[in-house]
């Protein structure tokens, strides 16, 4: 894991919680725009903050008194300089509440108002800018525009004009920080706590003008009360930033879940207009959140009960499940789950197993996944028998206790099942398929400390693999140990300011490749018939003739290369269909001569390139060639540079994985030659990201250690136009 | 569609609504094993029927009174004969109680008991054999053993020892019929009523020892109470009687919509052993489900609200589907997620788009999906309005509502949308994207008759595209027309009882093949060098050559296989070394000689094959051959025969279905010649069913509309065991 890419630098540093304690954790507040008018903003804020145990002011020049509590003119009118302002007025007003804010030093404000930079419309956006310009010149830090608000169940901060969620009790056990961009759903996740989910505290950022999610998530991971960090995402402009925070909180040992919207191509449209932000390549922020540690949740109703097992699990230990069911029904849906993630269940130990014999009926099933059978309901001791005999069992990490029917006799058990886990140290789930989801005995779970509560078998099982997905070695903290040549890097430079193009020819391509150490074939340009007859001689048949030329990068569909040539007739023959070809396909451009190579022994095909992201800079991209890369787009990316070990989980990752390791009459590739030349690319990329914008070796012939680069292409960036800021 | 598989029999016709109506609507119901002692089933049955309209009486002989009611000593000491009686007796007991239910002539029996097949043990299957047997002998329908019960919210006869899930008010709506095997799981759906679910009925039957899925789906289909059906289902050893059902179901405008359990091999194993049911391949159940037009549900959380959805459901109309959003977040979410399950989102005509514009404020988002945001709080009318224009636009057929907040305040919205889909005869749903699961409003959605809930946008689109699914041309009714010549059949027998072994040669094979009229490469046979050399210049060089012998199915890993022979040198060459490969490989078989074939030009390769599943008799597959068959397992199954429009269905399923319409330099095949060899060997193999194991032709070389099979293995089977009954 590298915590800090090597090649891009966020523009401004992370708000650390330092930064933002008057926002987090406010001793007084003023609320600016107070209203006695039912249902405005103003006054269902100060409604919300009823039970704020600091200092609440109220501001309007419309008021003397609003209810009980006095109203203040204005900001400089209060009795003391307020740690957060919070203003409940539209739009047009937020430039002069800023400006009164910044003159009474106040720490931080919230603005509600819309209209900025999500219209799409320019004068807006610039009114945004100035706003936060303003903000951040004056040391004030602001959450908004276009924001609902956050909130605080420890210290019932609870700053929104909506109606904010209300657990019964504040968290008793670990709790879960919520982080979203959008406020509604970001809200409609923590009315969770209404049925009993442990939210510590909710933060929503709306436009994200100065404090955007990555600083939020940045504050959770110093923040002593968050055990673990449910994000929703839609996306950013600068997703280091958010990257860095992960790593932040990776380090602190609070587990970032993330799910992210605008994956599609409409969603992705939906979410710029929504926010005004940008979406980006969806793998390469998968690749991102895998390489920073964060934990991905495939769906927004899986989100939080993800975050929450991560919020009580212990460290990942041995990596078999166990399954006591009191339903057979259930015991086959663990087991079809597991399955399907991967997740083994192995059966229990001599030990274990005489206990599951000797209180498991006939009728039932004394085997992992176990079926306890609805004997339970008249000796309830089988099955804390069998739960207690198999947590104890060391082939088991984690125990699934499924729940059936919603009732308070169950209730007892899952107590029973907190202590147990926490005595052995083992990860505890329930899985609740009874379809009365929030009924009895739900909320018992949701309150121990150590049992996770999943209202799906299936994110149940895909939440334990993730979690076991853990346990396999951490990405390195320190940037990955390079591999190519140490010359490589000047050597490539100067290949690349000579290109006789904004797209170099296949020789210049392979110069550039070689100078990284990656096995190019050999070749040799001939400018006539003759001189290709000779070297083809020199090279030995058969051999491949390709046009040289700037102009023509895709030589298969202009016709100018010839495979398999098998003497010397067919060279000259193929040399002048291939020069009147290249003539035909571009008739003005410059033609090098023809390239002779031999022709490379059939083995695995592979692709490996590089593209330079908008968001994310430099990535490296591996897949298998021929028909299954364009058929089934198989291919995995990273942020590159890579390292070996990152290099080897990307060949892990394509679908078609089970071809490298030797495929009917094709040799194995040597799995570690195949991932060198993947990470020699990546730092390739990397070392010239601003002037590389694509790499594309296509293919790369692998027969065991023999891999061999058989054309390449490179694309160059245009010069940098100066950015408008 | 084909509502009675043409090839096998039910052997028990299934039971109708009218044979199970003293199960299902009992006026009189008797318990046996009453009791007085708390927790006791007996003592909890009757406790469960507490609200039941009918006459109830109890038996035990060891009371004169329970509570207020008389006991009577035996079922032949009671003042009536009752319709029902449930038995909370155990195992030892039931024999006797069978009888007793038959010599009074009682019309039904419900088993609890457990202990019987479930155990595995030959003595207790042959015990429930024999119970079974006296049941069906006596006319008394059984349910059960090892079964939880049934319920009926409408007439409040729940007949079970567990906690009986109890709905506020019994269903108001369109109502769901829960059936399923697992009593646990069937009941824990029901628990959804205790949430406001508008379920009529839940029917589990346990071992299924005389009444199974299949009975009670086909009484559900006749229920008048009944809008759509729920079924958890794990496995049968007869299920085309469940097709039978569903297509029952189907016809009388009922949906079926099923989840299955023991989908991995684990999960498989679980249920064998938890109901001792046979599970079938996973693909071939879903090829029979398809058929019969039930829907599947991926997940045992999504089918309630599945078969909420379809209950509620009008007739699919239009493709596209507006979103009215309060939530840029939701609306982003909704396009993601109809992306991924191909559901368009139109953008609306003219009128509706006005009104949008009129209504939608500026940093909202006045297209589809379209975000009305948080001024719904103060201008309620702008989310009517936008519904309605949209609900009125042409190109819709569904709406979707996502609801961020459980508030009381939203509920009028359901309301409104409710009538507005009524109104305009379009599906709506309300998609719950806060996590207060069953928080204010949710219960008001369900209690709707046309506003369907769902608490997963991925769901909700999942549905749609299901919904939308149906309304595509519907199976023929009647059997498929068949493709074949009218002498194949006959000619086919002649030829496979002339077959030289168990498998046939790839020449015998193909000749059956060519009695179906499937094109098959020509090929001559050569039994010496020279005859093959002159073989092969009648064909025209290139030619292949292959060993035919039936000891040597395999040819290509027995090295008896040579391709592309160019001249009369290389045939004589390869005709040595391939047979005496052939000697190596085989010392002692027959060999009949050498095929000499020409080279088929280059296409796509296509696997067609059929196979003798164990449970449905023979399907019918088909793949993309080479690498990706191997390597993927991209292919599709159906039942056999299949006709023409299932044949294309199943191409169109194919991962690589993009191949067949053309890749990089191959011609793209003609689809209706694809299908027809597909619909020939489906033909071939339910022709033959009791003699044909496995058909593998591989490949079919597909370029246009010549395609040819150049390679064929047909395997039949032993003779016929007689059945162990």
């Amino acid at each position: 894991m590298t915590p800090q890419p090597h090649h891009a630098l966020p523009t401004r540093p992370l708000y650390r919680r330092a930064d933002l304690l008057k926002l987090l954790e406010p001793g007084s507040i003023a609320v600016v725009g107070a209203s006695a008018r039912p249902g405005s903003f103003g006054e269902r804020t100060v409604s919300n903050l009823a039970q704020f145990a600091g200092r609440l002011h109220l501001v309007n020049p419309r008021y003397d008194r609003l209810g009980e509590r006095p109203c203040h003119p204005s900001i400089a009118a209060l009795p003391e300089v307020p740690d957060l302002v919070v203003a409940a007025t539209p739009m047009e007003a937020c430039e002069s509440v800023v400006t009164d804010c910044v003159a009474a030093g106040v720490g931080a404000l919230v603005l509600y108002a819309a209209g900025f930079a999500e219209t799409g419309r320019p004068e807006r956006a610039a009114l945004q800018r100035r706003i936060v310009g303003m903000a951040r010149a004056g040391g004030l830090r602001l959450l908004g525009p276009n924001c609902i608000g956050l909130t605080d169940y420890v210290r019932r901060a609870e700053i929104s004009f909506v109606a904010i969620p209300r657990p019964a009790a504040p968290p008793t056990g670990p709790a879960i920080g919520i982080v979203s961009q959008s406020g509604n759903l970001g809200f409609a996740l923590a009315q969770a706590v209404e049925a009993g989910a442990q939210v510590g505290r909710v933060l929503t950022c709306g436009n994200s003008g100065d404090i955007d999610v990555a600083d939020l998530v940045a504050a959770l991971a110093e923040d002593p009360n968050c055990s673990a960090i449910a994000l929703l995402f839609e996306g950013m402009a600068e997703p280091l930033r958010l990257i860095e925070a992960a790593s932040l909180a990776r380090r602190n040992g609070k587990p970032v879940v993330v799910h992210k919207l605008g994956t599609g191509e409409q969603g992705a449209q939906a979410a710029m207009s929504h926010t005004g932000s940008l979406a980006g390549s969806n793998e390469v922020y998968r690749a991102a959140f895998a390489r920073a540690g964060m934990i991905h949740a495939d769906s927004f109703e899986g989100l939080l009960e993800l975050a929450g097992f991560f919020a009580k699990a212990p460290a990942p230990g041995a990596a078999g499940v166990a399954v006591v069911s009191t339903s057979g029904g259930a015991a086959i849906m663990a087991a079809d789950c597991a399955e399907a993630h991967g997740v083994p269940l192995p059966q229990p130990g001599p030990e274990a197993q005489a206990v599951l014999a000797a209180r498991i009926p006939e009728f039932g099933s004394a085997r992992n996944p176990c079926d306890v059978t609805a004997q339970v309901l008249t000796d309830p001791g089988s099955l804390r028998d069998c739960m207690e005999a198999l947590l104890a069992d060391p082939a088991y990490g984690a125990l699934i206790l499924p729940n059936g029917f919603a009732y308070d006799v169950a209730t007892p058990r899952f107590r029973l099942l907190d202590e147990l886990a926490a005595q052995h140290g083992k990860a505890a789930c329930v899985v609740w398929t009874s379809q009365w989801l929030e009924g009895p005995g739900a909320r018992e779970v949701e309150a121990t400390r150590n049992v996770a509560l999943f209202r799906s078998m299936d994110r149940c099982l895909a939440a334990i693999a993730a979690w076991q997905a853990q346990a396999g070695p951490a990405m390195p903290e320190a940037p990955p140990t390079r591999l190519s040549p140490p010359a490589a890097r000047e050597q490539a430079a100067r290949l690349l300011a000579e290109a006789s193009g904004p797209v170099l020819t296949e020789r210049e391509a392979k110069a550039v490749l070689a100078a990284y150490g990656i096995p190019v074939v050999q070749e040799t340009l001939a400018t006539d018939a003759e001189a290709a007859v000779r070297a083809a001689e020199a090279t030995g048949f058969p051999v491949v003739l390709k046009v040289e030329s700037p102009a023509l990068p895709h030589k298969t569909e202009a016709g100018v290369i010839r495979l398999g040539l098998g003497d010397a007739g067919a060279v000259r023959a193929a040399f002048t269909e291939v020069m009147d070809n290249a003539r035909r396909a571009a008739p003005d451009a410059p033609i090098n001569g023809v390239l002779v190579q031999p022709m490379v022994p059939a083995g695995i095909e592979i692709v490996v390139g590089a593209r330079r992201d908008p968001l994310f800079g430099p990535t490296v991209l591996v897949g298998l060639g021929g028909v299954l890369v364009e058929l089934l787009r198989d291919s995995a990316v990273a942020l590159a540079p890579v390292g070996a070990g990152e290099a080897r989980a990307m060949l892990g990752r394509l679908k078609g994985a089970r071809l490298l390791s030797g495929f009917r009459n094709l040799p194995a590739a040597d799995l570690d030659t195949l991932a060198g030349i993947v990470q020699r690319v990546s730092e390739l990329a990397a070392d010239h990201a601003g002037r590389i914008a694509e790499i594309d070796v296509n293919p790369v012939i692998c027969a065991g250690t023999r891999q061999i680069a058989v054309d390449a292409l490179i694309a160059l960036s245009p010069p940098e136009a100066p950015s408008d800021g």
